[in-house]
This record gives C-alpha cells, structure tokens and sequence, in this order.
C-alpha cells in the first residue's frame, strides 16, 4: 500500500540525521514504494509548506555529511500563533498520511501535539545531550562524545605544565551524559554533571590536596546544567558585563573564578560550544540513523503510528510517544560513580 | 578486605585495554587497598610466573593508547603440556586469591577451566569481532568498526569509476557484526556476513542490474567469514600459490575472481586485516574497558566470581561464566535487514 | 577581458580535487567574469564533449570531500586513435580559450602534446606519489602520507608481540616519497624506496640482530615499486597462481616468504591499497589545490599559458611545462637518510 | 668523536617535539654515540640543573605523543635574576659541550644571549604561530592547522541556520598563519589576520551584503592578534568585567558584539585556545621533528654551532641564530589574497 509520507527534523543540528533520511527514503521509496514529501527546515518548513521532495538524488552521497539536508529551525507549532493551524494545514494540502518526525525533547513534544491532532506520527530521537527518555541513545550523541573526548585528550597533552587547571565546558543542559562519558573516555579528574550538584569546598580540597600530593594539573569535565549543591557556597561570583549573554555567570566561569581565587592555580577554560554538534557522524550515530529510519517507515508501513523508534541493547523497538513525554533520561549513577572512581 | 588480584590480557590485540587494566588498579587499588598483580603475554606469563606489579605509575596516560600495556599471547593453558599445573602453581606462589581475565572466546574458555579448578575468575569480554554471547559489546569493536567504516568513505571516494566494483574484507569469523555495521555506516551495496550465507549468482545478478541501471560502482563488505550458500556453486576457484597461506583462496579473493570473470567489472579487493586491530581507541571502547574494569574489581570485592562482567543497554552487569561457553553471538536479522535495506 | 576556461581533472583520484575546481571557479567565474567550464571524466570528456557547466551552485560545500566532482579517467588523447582530434574539435566547438588540466605525469605529458598544437594550458600538479618534477608538492600527497602514517600507527600497537614482521606496502612505483615519510612519521624500522634498492641479505640480518637484541617486532614500510639491487639475489620467489595479478609477485608479498623462510619470524603483509586515495584532504593538500586553483586562473588572464602552478617553500611559481616532461622528482637522500636513521 | 649533548624544549607545548627529542636521541646516542643529557621543564631545568637522562627507553614509543616527554616552562634566563649564571654552572657541572634547544621566539632569544656566552648552541625551531623566521615551517604548526581546520568543518555544518555569523578565533599573535590556511582549508567567508588590519564597515558591509544576496550564514575565521586598520572605529566597546582577564575585551568578543549589534544577525564566536596545542602530532610535525633532531645532532657532531635548523623547500638548511633574532614571519599577501578571493 502507498503512503505519502511527510518528513522533517527539528530542533538543533547533530550529526546522523542524514543517515536517517536517507533510511526513510531508501526503505520507503525503494522498497515500499511510499512518496517521500521532505520539509525544509523543521516545524517551521511544515506550518508554511516548505516542500522538498526526496528522492534518491537528494540522498546521494550524504551518510557521511554532518547536519541536515532538509535543514532544521528551532519553531514550535503548538507554541506559535495559528502553528498548528498552519502545520495541519500543509498536511491536507500536501495529502500527507503520515509523518516521520526526526528531533529532540522540543520536536516531540510537538510530536505528541500533532499526534493528538489525530495525525499519525513516528518521532525518531535526536540529541547530542542523549536526555531522551525510553531510548539507550539518540542520534548525534556518539559523535558529540567523540569530539569532546578529542578535546579533553588535546588538553591532557598541554594541561601537564606547573599547578594548572583546566575547565572543559560541554553541552548537557538537564543531564550529563557528554560530561560524564567524555570524562571517563579522556580521563578527567573531576566530571561535574546536573545528576549530582556539587560541593566547591570539596572541589578546591581535592584540587589542593592532589596538587600537594603529586599532581602538577588536574582537568574538570563540566556540563553546562552542572549546579552547586544546596547550602553549598560559591564565594566568588562573577560580574556581568553588559554584553552579559557572553559571559553568562556561565557554569564553567564561575569554577574557574573560584578555583583560582582560592587555589592560586593557573586556572583555564574551554567551552566546547558549537563544534560538538558538527563534523562527520560517527560509525555509531549512522547506523543509529539509518536503524532508526528503516524501523520508522516500516511502522508507517504496518500503520503503527503514535511511536518514537527507540535503541534497547542490541534491538530496535518501537515506545509510545505518550510515555515519553516530559522524562528526562540521566545519568545511571554508576557511570558517574565510574567517573569519580577513575579520577 | 585487602586481596591479592591477578590480572592478565588474552588473545589478539585491541583498543581499549589498557583502560580496563587502568580502572582494576585505579579502582582496585586506589579504592579498595587491594594489591594488583599484573601477568605479561597473558597465560602464558600466568603460566611462566612472568609477573609484572601495578600501580599509579603503570597506568600513567595510557587511556588513548592501543594495545595492552601487559602484552598478550595466544596460548591456553588447558590446551599445552602442564599448563593448567603451571598456571595453578604460579597462582599459589603469588598468592593470588582472585583472577581477572580480559580476552574474547579462547580466554574465556580458558577462563572456565580454570575457575573450575576453584579459582576465583572475573572475565572481561573482549573482540573486535563483538561475538562473545551475553554482553551487548566487547572491548575492542567500536574502534574496528570506526577503522573499517573510515576504510569505506576512503574508497567510496576512489570507487566512483565506471563500472568499478571494491571489495571490501573485515574481520568477523563466524559473526559478521564489523561487516554489517560498516557495511550500513559506509553505505556499501552488499555486505556478506557469515550469519547468511551468500548466493553468488544473485550477487552477480544483481550487480549487473545495478550497473546497466544506473550506477558506475559498487562497494561490497565481507567477513572474513562469509561462505557461499548450499547448493549454489562458485564456478571459478582461486588456485593456490606454493605460499597458499598468502591467498588462501580467501573470500574476498575467490569474490574476486568470480564477479571479474562473470561481470566483466575492474574488481578489487582491499583486506584491511591488521589495521582494524589497532590505534587509539573510541570514547566507546575506553568507557567500556573502564565501567568493565571497575564492575570486575567490584565483584571480587564482594566476593563474587564465577562471571563476566556485560553491556546490557545502559547497564552493567554479571552474566555466569557457564552460561557463555560455546556460545557466538550472531547479527540478529533486523541489523542485516538493513544492511540489505540500504543498498 | 572575459575568457572561456575549461577545466579538467584527469589520472586517479585524490583528495584535494574539488579545492583546486573550487578555486578556479570562485576566482574566476566570481572574481574575474570568465566563464568556466568543465569536462567530465578528464581528457576522455574533453574528447567526447562531455561538459559541466560551472558555477557557484556546484561547488558548494566540495571542500572536505574527497574524489573529484568533474569525474576522472585514466585516457590520454595522444595516445588513442583520433584523441588529438577529438580534443581539439570539442575545443573548437565550446570556444575554449584557455585550458586547465589537474592531474599527473600522464596529464601533464598530455597536455604538453595539446600545448604543442597551440592551446593556452596551464596545468596543476596532482599526485599521491608526489614526484612531479618541479613542485615540491602535488596535490593529494599530503592525505595518503597521512593515511599511512595511521596505518602504521595502528599496526604499531598490534605488532608488539614475539617476533613478529609486518609489511605495510604503500604507493610509490617510481619514487618512494609516501614510504620514507609515513616511515619517518609511523617509526618504521625500515623504509624501502625505489631510489634506494635493497639487499635482501642486509635486511635479513637486520632483522635477525634487533630481534635478538632486544625487539619482539619490527615494521617495514615498502614502495610498491622497491626493488633489489643488481647482484644481490632474492632466494625464494612467489609462484603465481591462475589469477596472478592477484598476487602479482607484488614486492611486498616477495619479501614476506624471503624474510618468513630465512628468518622464522611470523611475517604478515597489508597492503593499503586505494584508501590511500580517498578520505576527506587534509588542510594542507585543500590549501594547495586552493593557491593552484587560484594561480592557474590569475596566470590565464595575464595570458601566461604553457606553465604548471608548483610549490617552491612558502611560495606559488608557475614552471614552464616544457621543463617538466619525463622527470621524476625523487625523494632527496636526506630524508632517506633520515628514515634509516632513525630505525 | 664522543659529544656530552645537553637537550630542552622552552616555551609551550606543541606536537611534534617528541619526535624531535627521538631524533636526537636515536641519531646522537644510536649512531654517534653522543651522551644526550635532557633537562626537565625547558630552561627552567638547566637553570636548576634538573637533569634526564635520555636513552633508548626513554624514547619508546613517543612519536605519536603530544606534548613534550621533557617538560617545558615559560621561563627565560636572561630575564631571571642569576639566571644566566645558575645555565652556565649547570652546564659546567654537568660538562655540557652542545646544547640543543627547541622552542620559539622566547627560546630562540634566550638561546642568542646563552651562545654569546661562549656555548655551542643549535636551535629547533617550534611554535603553532609558524612565526619563526628564517624557516618555512615550524614544529607544531600542521597540527595547529588541522586542529583549526576541523573545527571550522564542525562549525560549517551547525552555521546553516537563518543569518548566523560563527566567529571562530584561533592563535597567532603576531602573525596570522593558522587565520589563512584554516580559513583557506575550512572555507571562511572572512579571514582577520594581524597583517592586514580590517576595516570594521567593510565586514558589517560584506556580511549585510551577502546575507541579503543569497547566504544564510558566514564563518569569520580571526587570529588573536588580528587589530582594526588606523583610522577605522569600532563603534562598541566590551565592558569589562571585575574578571577582566576572561573576556579580556578579545578581538573575536568585540567582533561580535559589534556584528550582532549592527546586522542583527544571530553572532556567536568560539575560541579554540588551548586545543590548537594539543593531541596527536600530524606526520608533517612528526617528520618535522625528526628531520630537525637529526640535522641539529650531525650539526654538532661536525662542530657547528651558533645556528637554528630549518626547512626551506624540500630541504633542511641551517641559519645562523643572529640572522633570525627579533624578526617575525609574516603570512605573504599571495595566500592571504587567496584566502580572501575564495570568501
């Protein structure tokens, strides 16, 4: 039976979202003999009929390229005036029957909003932070890991120099799989994530007695959602300037005034930024895609809609879209217990 | 409870051994306060009383180094003259009261023999090859995949000729996980594993079709352990040199020779061998190694032996050393699926 | 003044291609207003009038992919029955005025013969060989020197064990530039060039006094095109099988059974094949294509035609053609030197 | 002729000093049968005279390291007080005849004022910044490069977004090298290098201009010591914070808040820092190393001193050390007018 099938990805770019249109598009047009309607740019591209038809011409030659070749924009329907209006809408214009929607915490929600629309959804998860609840992992967090770990790796050969500390900032606004992952991976010898606020007394101690001990140098792997503990003190706190987006009181800005101030070691931050989202995905966030896509179009398929693709172990399964919604998958304290204990 | 724990690395070469050696003493020692007894060469070393101690100063930036800084062998002590006595004696010399392995298939069988004879035995699974039964991943195969799938963008880029076909020979003797996962992570056109035998007409069948169809080139995948189907001939075979170790009348080569003859394509073949073994490991084999090597210390600590330490989904656990013996963990269907899927 | 430019890419692909196809069109199409076209397939397009216009659109995003987007072909017009003609008469009927041909010593003898029929050419030096006379550089030598420097890297941390030998054969049929660089760069043990024919006697010894000293292994990187020297005799040769260019008496395969008898070392050979080809181009290889792009494109509008962009240190000169043909650039005795050395 | 050959690396740490120090070891002790006496922690070491014995143990396996396995230290005896004196006792006491010092502008100083004192001194050239005049390379720089180069490709991937602007700021201080090849090589749209001081309207002119043309995004590559032209006025200042020193009113902060203010574009900058020193050394630095360890070693085993090793072409030449004293290394207008027309 043919479908005609809407495709879109939302929210921030990571690397492997080709991989899974490409999957759609293959698996759907190739084999199943679906209609393929891409939309340019995520929700936004839907509510104002952005049409990219795809077939295999636009799919060539794009597994190893970072990014999304439908492009993505931060735009939510169901937060915008007249957005759902609008998306469902295209929907009927365009005859769509059925919607792969590739994306983040944000773009299901807005999956799930659609979905009670009566619109028959697969959301596929996508996000460097890998926070998405139901899933092992998502797509373009193996790659994020792999950068950071690259980062964390280059310092260690810098960092070795008299009583220095260096701050590495990550993405992970709610949990810290990058911190805790890349930490372990680049042997960090502190890994600060949002799962556990920390204590800066204990921080500056440890730093002082490792340095006293037998360190020259010691390198802190922070998530940017890292928090102090309550009743916990930050003694110093850094002044926003008037362009203050910049600074922030950024996280990472904020240990590194304090170490200094109390430590007198030569104390230095990197905020990783941008980059982690960029680059030639990983063998693991390709493959991620393309399971994740082949197993979206073929619930399309078998009309099983309403569902996000999800990793468990070795398999593929499909988890309602309701049971998601407003988890946030942390980190297992193991593997944060395995950080501190590698410390 | 301070013990005496032997530890020895099994087998073939891969990365990230060293981070699990790294996380026994880190957490073993650093920790626990107890004494880590490193064997050189694996059982032999434990067999020849080739002892190597380890500590702080052993494991110093060895997170991205390959290899195993304890060097390994392949030889079993239930399979060489005395070896089981040799190794037991070396065991009760050394006093060592708990025994942790890291290897693939022949350590861990080993590993049983020996855990028979009443030691206490934590194996940690090791292969590129990813088939050890129990555990979602082993030590090592994320960085073969990455080598591989690197080896396959490189020759995507060459292939595009006219009527080109690259054969491609990966590791994988009776699993053809590095052949399935680089075959979909590079976009190869066919990928031969040794979980379904191959039926060489219809690979020739289909390679024709794609040429006159459309394409200049195609890439195929193989494992070292893909085998023509019952029933369906290879109707030319390689004849063997005087070294016949050389060609071997290998998959790849008798591949070769068959679809150059009956296709009239430039064949080649490329065996990446050696390489897939080799380099510094993924973010994914280091964490891997290090969660794998503070699970196996923390178990003898607790006084349990007797297993393996496994990947299942995002968790850490014990699997019984009896349950895995002569057991191969295969490819499920869905993954091979899409390898096809994607051609 | 406005100029019609083709542009071809002819030989086998390297990384670097499409920053020099880049180049030429962004300076010349977006700079200049000449109008750029291109030829599929290298002289073989050229000769067919298989054209690809060129412009902004088409070298989007080329930068970091391997491979040529214009195609490649190994054919030479002066060598094949009514080539010269062919060229000429396309030449004619598009109204180029000005020819850019990339590519290697059969392109560049090529486009010697089509300058000697009073074409405006200008050439760029590509070559993974690197022995263009005249340029200290050719483009795509840079990446494969890095692809094989890995490449040993990674057999370096598998090779540590007893008294093992591994050969890694790279390119380099009538100079050993790739050999003695990823010899230097990967610590190779010994480096084999054509320049410098080898002794297999030396080499044995060689072998068996570092083995028996102190090293359990030793890696020899060889030139495809190495030979012995004159009066010294290999004693074993490889028989050929059926399919002989298979194994072809491919030096590397030779040396292997000569060093395997004679010494009794386990002796393994990986040949590197065509990844050395492929893979996204270092910086350093798209910066050159980048300044040759841009060289040839300026010399063409000051009308200075019959010349080669090359690399002399930090500098871009052009080279007459005329000065180039039938010279090899040879690795300098220093380098070699230094690989010895460093043994 | 048997030398007592002292060794340090000065100044920060780069890749590719190891390969060095392996050189000099391995040809100074290996062949020549030189003592090479290493001093921790650049001159600071020999002002201390904490001296490291280097012999073939302690070189194993260092090629593929960053960083240097000697230590280093921002520290100049010529500007210490008693420093020149504490050198020279050291180098007496320890009966020093040669001193090979690796290092940058800092160290190549100290190394002119320590040979006036009478010492024989041969001089490596190192410095991400390739700066260092008299040579057309320096150790550390392809690595810089290809570090730089990579982030420019992840950010390529995340910039496509509606009118976003990436700023990305690498080293270079006081001549913009790593600026003109990673923006070359990465396809910036603008290159700041300290030059060719910019004119603030221009760029918001250019960014407005192509915004509105066809472009979503644009990638701005500046060197820390880019400066605006004389005459041109930034129209916003960065207030400073009470920690100044963080956002210490950087070129690539005041960029930004000067393009984000005047276009309204979505202006965003990430600084590389202290990444650019780090990881894995290119085979370009790694066969820098070696060239130059083996040339400073044979300089002084043939009694000549007083000069700095270096690459000119395809060859290593020496320079004498008061020819290069006080001059800068400028990126010549030929590659900063490419980088600049390929935008």
């Amino acid at each position: 039976m043919h479908v005609r099938v809407g495709l879109l990805t939302g929210g921030g770019d990571v690397p492997g979202l080709n991989a899974a249109i490409r999957a759609v598009v293959k698996r759907g047009e190739g084999e199943h003999g679906h209609s393929i309607i891409g939309f340019r740019n995520g929700w936004r591209g839907l509510a104002e009929g952005d049409v990219m038809p795809l077939g295999r011409q636009q799919i060539r030659n794009v597994l190893p390229i970072g990014g999304t070749l439908l492009g993505t924009a931060r735009y939510h329907p169901h937060s915008s005036d007249g957005g759902m209006d609008a998306v469902l809408a295209t929907l009927e214009a365009e005859r769509i029957e059925a919607l792969i929607v590739v994306g983040g915490d944000g773009t299901l929600h807005a999956a799930s909003k659609v979905a009670e629309a009566g619109i028959g959804i697969v959301a596929i998860p996508k996000t460097i932070d890998n926070d998405v609840w139901g899933t092992d992992r998502s797509i373009g967090f193996d790659t994020a890991v792999t950068i950071a770990t690259e980062a964390v790796d280059r310092i260690h050969t810098t960092a070795e120099s008299h009583n220095r500390v260096m701050i590495v900032e990550v993405m992970g606004r709610h949990a810290g799989w990058i911190a805790a992952t890349s930490g372990i991976a680049g042997g960090a010898e502190l890994v600060l994530a949002p799962e556990q606020p920390f204590d800066i007394d204990k921080i500056v101690k440890f730093l002082r007695h490792r340095h006293r001990a037998h360190a020259s140098f010691s390198i802190i792997v922070v998530a940017e959602g890292a928090v102090p503990a309550e009743g916990t003190a930050m003694q110093y706190e850094t002044q926003l300037g008037r362009f203050g987006e910049i600074i922030a009181g950024s996280i990472s800005e904020r240990l590194k005034v304090e170490i200094a101030e109390r430590t007198g070691f030569d104390t230095r931050v990197t905020v990783l930024g941008h980059i982690q989202r960029g680059g030639t995905p990983t063998p693991t966030d390709r493959i991620l895609g393309s399971r994740f896509g082949v197993a979206a179009i073929d619930a399309i398929t078998r009309g099983e809609t309403g569902v996000m693709t999800a990793l468990r172990g070795d398999d593929i399964v499909l988890v309602p879209l309701a049971e998601i919604a407003g988890k946030v998958k942390q980190v297992p304290t193991e593997l944060l217990d395995v950080a501190q204990a590698l410390a």
